[in-house]
């Protein structure tokens, strides 16, 4: 394809608005457009890389017998009433009316669709499983849509659904639809984590959520490609390192979830359900009578802790929290958070907020800083993380401000319902005992669930079992995040490219290192100037000796200078560049491998051959 | 794929609702499900061939350096307040706020977006020519949606734009649209015609309509496929036949539009722009004076050319509309008919409806039966069609009640302006000279527009010029009813499947005869009874062969009856069947093709040489 057919509108510098790297050079490198508020359009580079990606999903998902329909995006209000959604989903669902005023939504996903779809094509278990899939754009009206695709009002996902006659069905399904997602991020080139999610949003059981992670600013390793100029990292002066530094840490870590994962084993977890190993203390120690002590000015954990002189472990915080309009106290270890995610799952609470500290003062006696779980009345619920259940002679609020209580013992002194209520910390032995938790920030890609019957209970959605009864359909759902992907895949393989200027100057500047499987090209084909006939002679037949065999060629034949065309290139990135230059005559050429920043002239007779081994296929 | 996976809800009975053929067959054979008036899921069949579809178009449009890219549906109405359409567009146009109460529409169309990308990327005119195109969902809040895939609310639509300096630009890549859409429609075994079109809607110069021609009802060479059984259709008895001519005219003719073509030229047209040979008689006649005679009852142009006794060619038919709140007197040969189209484009008006016949009684003293070019006040405007000025001694009404002129002569008793203002007629001699006018049904799949400077001059959207001057870009735009084929390929692919029982009886049924690039698969493999263990390992030894070899195969594994098995193969209508039946353990296999209703026995051994033979490919 010739550039100067391609609508390619980079940009010289970096867009001021964008905070994330991966949003700024989407921008800056041509492959998309904002048109309003969290709603793109996807130029010409962009839908290749979707196109790429689609493609890879097609394969995957014909392995595991899912077959591809499209269902519309303009929904009738009336699907999402039968499932009781319309009311529930909340302001981020668009709504409208159609000239006769009936209601309608633009979907935001499509089990209803697919549900009512099913309830009248199946009528036995035998007609099951299912497994349908489709690609289309979604709308969600965010309230603050940001980061470029990251998080929009419309776009693009791949949903899929799975209709069986049972559990131990669905069970197959979900498992298949894991390996075919791997297979489909690892093909993507993306560095990801399936995770232990939270199926809670979709009225699920199992869940598992897909992350991209967002590499790590201090890696320089990973964020630099030194140009043949230079020949190491240790070459760089100090004052240069410190600016590129400074330059990576001023874009925002892309990604809204902490995923917590093991160092050495395979767990890996959102931040909202991981839990930590937990060995209860089998230490025995003498209860020591509660006593009442003046705990002046100390509002923070920290501050009691120093003041009573006990370690903070040994204290419990006490919150005061409001679940679907009843009053809860919630007991933690010194100053261990609360999962609100754990906390509501445990208690099966739609509604979960933090109550204020009046509604406190009216219940305890007491403000924030001196709330306690002793002598509280039995119409307060206690929820306890476990890891108070182990303590003796534990520290606590008095309920009256300006006073604690020592020798604090759980069962003796207060009764609470425990459960694992508390968010993990990095460094924290992974549960299964094998390596240390660590913390990283994700994208969140992909998303698998076991829905159960939640809609076809909901919708009537019913098969004729083997013995002539009428059972709910047991479904699944499969999301990916496609143009998201877009955006997870560029925060991954975005680089600094470094080079040094003959007068020993170094320069670094921002370019994408797109991955095989999903650049928009395989080649970059650039001729240096465009009116030297035997250069531009020389770029038709390698475009089209690279095109015969099957290369997708990207052909630079724009009349612009070389400093140009090359910064275009390094921004759009293509695997592999190729130029056409000043030793055109003598039938050379160079190849840069984008990636390394290798450089290395080939006489154009042997480009096919070293392309191939660059590119990892057999030469012709 | 295994038939088993598939969504395919093929229906006992014919839809009770449809009314036209291709939107029976859609549902009855499993294609597509309405959500909602004018809202359809496409189930896998239909995927695919949408696919196929699409897989066509990005071939033919890299042909002509067409780039693929994606806008988003939901629009800002801020694009469409700069180009003025979001006040004229009208009540097709669905119209939603977000959540922060700002407008925005769902787009039927994309000249707005592509105009506002252009704009903001392409600041010279070595920048252009751009060709931009992309495939996605189009809405349209259609007042009656109807006849399935014909008319829907949310459409799949191909649309094309490009920008150029100039127009001789415009006009080379407006002759490569032209023959990119003819290799389309070919390859997409449509029968249709380009035909010169109406541009107005789109606010342009020249256009180019594609028309799908619906198949006449009574070309039974067209309809019928005879089975094996039937030597010819000359053996089937008279009843039969009637019944059968009954049932095709039963069908809804498809097709909103009137195609005129020469059934020996390459003129075609639509009725709404179609005009005939026209030469002005030479004949000399001596100008009678005007004389007013009783027409009592006479209130066609029948009866008055009756009444008078002179040919109904010797009349003068007045008519009065309103044309941008003017009235106006409108003048046509006897019984020819107001062509509304050619009349506003001759007029330059946005809005012409009849005028009451209270208007007219005001205005000319007489009721619609007597109306008459003759006396008239010089305020009202007279518009007559070319064929009026070459009469002489015409009749007209007399603008009393019960009166009309005779001797009436153009120029000497009233002046008009004179334009083709008529509808051509069917028989009627090509405009070129070279054949007889033939009339069609058509269904609109394409149209390609001169836009010209339309939206670039509201929207400001200018180029630098070889001379450093801003000129607006010159721009053309190109649509294909993605979605809409669909439903013109089965209307003209539908065949009634005729056979003969062992007893003598003729049956027939619908069917699809799916051309070859689209069919959803290649071939359809069934095994008669898949609990014949030699059947079923045939069976999945020619589909691992067969898939191999390339072709897309379809195997019905389904534990149903033969009978339901084959019916349902009839309605899905993929061009080949490969059963495997009886003579399995011979290794015997039946071959059907399917437009032919002929069927052949062939060893399993030498299936992949017989079908590359019938379908075109070579064998391995």
């Amino acid at each position: 394809m010739k550039q100067s057919k391609m609508l390619i509108p980079t940009l010289r510098e970096m867009p001021s608005d964008a905070q994330v790297i991966s949003h700024a050079l989407m921008l800056r490198a041509g492959y998309v457009r904002q048109i309003s508020a969290g709603i793109y359009a996807y130029l010409p580079l962009a839908n290749r890389v979707i196109e790429k990606l689609k493609a890879i999903m097609h394969e995957e998902f014909a392995k595991i017998n899912a077959v591809e329909m499209l269902a519309p995006a303009l929904l009738t209000a009336d699907l999402w009433r039968e499932s009781g959604r319309y009311e529930t989903y909340g302001d981020d669902l668009y709504k409208l009316q159609n000239r006769d005023q009936s209601d309608f939504i633009l979907g935001p996903t499509h089990e209803e669709t697919l549900t009512t779809l099913i309830r009248d094509a199946v009528k036995s278990y035998k007609q099951l499983p299912l497994n349908l899939y489709q690609i289309q754009p979604k709308y969600r009206d965010e309230k603050r849509p940001r980061n470029g695709l990251l998080r929009t009002r419309e776009f693009i996902m791949k949903d899929g659904y799975s209709f069986h006659a049972d559990y131990a069905g669905l069970d197959v399904t979900y498992e298949d639809y894991r390996k075919a997602y791997e297979a489909i991020f690892r093909r993507a080139g993306l560095d990801f984590k399936g995770i232990i999610g939270d199926g809670g949003a979709m009225g699920g059981k199992d869940s598992q959520e897909f992350m991209a992670i967002t590499p790590d600013r201090t890696d320089l390793g990973h964020w630099l490609v030194l140009d043949k100029s230079i020949a190491s990292l240790e070459e760089i002066p100090e004052a240069v390192l410190a600016d590129i530094r400074a330059e990576l840490q001023s874009w925002l870590v892309a990604g809204e979830d902490t995923v917590v994962y093991s160092d050495k084993s395979g767990y890996a977890a959102n931040l909202e359900m991981a839990t930590s190993e937990y060995k209860p203390s089998t230490k025995v120690a003498v209860q020591e009578a509660v006593e009442r002590v003046t705990t002046p000015d100390c509002k923070t954990i920290d501050e009691v802790a120093a003041f009573l002189q006990v370690p903070e472990e040994q204290t419990i915080k006490t919150l005061l929290f409001r679940a679907d309009d009843e009053l809860l106290a919630v007991l933690l270890v010194g100053n261990d958070q609360v999962n609100t995610v754990k906390l509501k799952n445990f208690l099966r609470a739609d509604f979960l907020e933090p109550a204020s500290e009046a509604e406190a003062r009216e219940l305890f006696g007491a403000g924030f800083g001196s709330l306690g779980p002793v002598g509280l009345p039995d119409s307060v619920k206690l929820v306890a993380d476990r890891r108070v259940e182990a303590l003796t002679n534990a520290v606590a609020g008095a309920n009256t401000d300006g006073y604690h209580l020592t020798g604090v013992n759980p069962e003796r002194d207060f009764t609470a319902d425990y459960a694992d209520i508390r968010e993990v910390r990095e460094g924290e032995v992974s549960p299964d005992g094998q390596g240390i938790l660590k913390f990283a920030r994700g994208i969140e890609i992909g998303h698998i669930f076991k829905l159960g019957t939640r809609y076809s209970e909901s919708m009537g959605a019913t098969v004729l079992d083997e013995n002539g009864r009428a059972v709910p359909i047991v479904m699944g759902s499969y999301g990916i995040g496609v143009s998201r992907i877009l955006s997870a895949v560029i925060e991954q393989h975005a680089r600094l490219f470094v080079s040094k200027t003959p007068k020993g100057d170094y320069r670094y500047s921002w370019g994408i290192n797109f991955p095989k499987e999903l650049a928009p090209y395989d080649i970059h084909l650039i001729t240096v100037n465009v009116k030297d006939e035997q250069a531009s002679a020389l770029t038709a037949k390698i475009e089209r000796d690279l095109q015969e065999q099957g290369y997708q060629v990207l052909t630079d034949d724009r009349n612009e200078r070389v400093g140009s065309k090359f910064s275009d290139s390094d921004l759009i990135g293509l695997p592999i560049r190729v130029t056409v230059g000043k030793k055109a005559a003598e039938g050379i050429v160079e190849v840069k491998i984008k990636a390394t920043g290798d450089t290395i002239e080939v006489n154009a007779e042997n480009l096919s051959e070293t392309l191939g081994i660059l590119t990892d296929r057999n030469a012709d």
